[in-house]
């Protein structure tokens, strides 16, 4: 009998423990981006590697990373350290590293919910029903892109001839492709699905790219059970835009309208 | 002729280069929270740990730093490290460690700003004007905050018999108290100084700390110079709260509706 095909998503996350005590993995080219992976994958990569270790308590409920420099198509190795254990939560560090050069690190909190007092207070954006929203596609040269089914809302990606906007809020149903089950780390990476604001406002790509990444993870493991492998509606827009540099805040949905995380990047450009 | 009085802040700052490689800093008593030091000037001392750096180039850009474990009053050495300095930008790792144990971690990205298009997208608060919002207090036991003049608009800190409200917006016109020009390291301090979004949506105090607190800087060093000692007008409101977590989004505005940065955090509660 064949073995059931893996996931493009679960290949590219894939990492093994090695002797020198780092985490190895090697990236794929079904993720990658213009200059090396998708950041998505890599925040990814950084958090299961936290996953993955033997001490790690609870779920994740913060992750930064910074992308330090280009990351190559090929090997990396992940150093983890679990810098603090409370009570109720923990924090580590994380480094990729690939020919002895750290390119890109991250620190995470673990932690242990309660029940407790809760309430959502930002609002869901509106979006018409997945279905009536079509398939639209990312540009062919964006390998990762494949990786994912985009349904834009609000805020598609600007065509040739398109002009300036005076606003750079992209709403989108958005899901794996192939379907797979939702867990923190394809979450993760469906933080980083939005392609940068400035297209949207200047109405052209350009040069950019996040420089760092900061996801604030809402959703318990069951929430992501019940999302399973369902489309969820992203929203991001941006902040302020300046000297070559401007910041975004999102938010990923339940199509029940339940916020599983909130995310925000600050990214350069070059116009 | 007597010395001139150090600013409380700056003296709450001050790191000295010792033999070890470390940077070696005391807590002071004016800057005390519940427990430890105020979050903010735990943050503004790590980001000056990194201004220190004699490898440092270009402006502050980002910063997150994890509270880790209870920061006792006393002394702490900071450990940073440069893991990369690219053409345009620079990524540290900062430690701040007591006994031997590490209290709150860091990373920032520090860089050059360049002209290139900009706007702000996002809408400063509406607020009366600064002097016709009085000057209140937060509560005597919290020492930190008689080092700012809190000049509440929206959302002060609930009273005695508050009953739970809709929203959690905080709307306030601060400054450092006494006055002093701003700087990146009191614009990261500034960030933190929002009481937990909690006690205004429950109408009462409890258990609560932050987790984590992401800064990005919009300002470039001449807006600082202009903001002077002025009052900014800061804001920050909860997007979610649920299972003993919360997590904020705020910004901070010059008078003249300048955004000098965004702040986002994950809090701890228990209610």
């Amino acid at each position: 009998m064949a073995e059931p095909t893996r996931h493009p998503f679960d290949e590219a996350l894939e990492l093994t423990q090695a002797a020198d005590g780092l985490l190895h993995g090697r990236t794929t080219p079904a993720y990658a981006n213009m200059v090396g992976p998708f950041g998505g994958v890599t925040a990814a990569t950084l958090l299961r590697a936290v996953e993955h270790h033997p001490e790690r308590q609870g779920e994740p409920l913060a992750l930064t990373v910074n992308f330090v420099a280009p990351v190559t198509e090929g090997d990396f190795a992940v150093a983890v350290r679990c810098v603090r254990t409370n009570r109720t939560n923990q924090h580590w560090i994380v480094e990729m590293i690939q020919d002895e050069v750290t390119v890109a690190t991250a620190t995470a909190v673990t932690g242990r919910r309660r029940d407790t007092w809760s309430d959502t207070e930002i609002q869901a954006p509106t979006a018409p029903p997945i279905e009536t929203v079509p398939v639209t596609g990312i540009p062919e040269f964006i390998a990762w892109a494949k990786n994912y089914e985009f349904r834009f809302a609000e805020g598609a990606v600007p065509v040739e001839g398109a002009g300036e906007v005076p606003g750079s809020t992209t709403t989108l149903w958005v899901r794996d492709r192939p379907a797979r089950a939702l867990d923190y780390a394809s979450l993760a990476a469906i933080c980083d699905v939005f392609y940068p604001r400035v297209f949207l406002r200047r109405g052209r790509m350009m040069a950019a790219g996040t420089i760092t990444l900061t996801t604030y993870f809402h959703a318990e493991a069951h929430q992501l059970d019940a999302a399973g492998d369902n489309y969820l509606l992203a929203t991001a827009r941006g902040n302020k835009f300046h000297d070559g540099y401007f910041d975004q805040s999102g938010e990923i949905w339940t199509p029940a309208g339940e916020l599983l995380a909130t995310t925000h990047q600050l990214v350069y450009f070059k116009d």
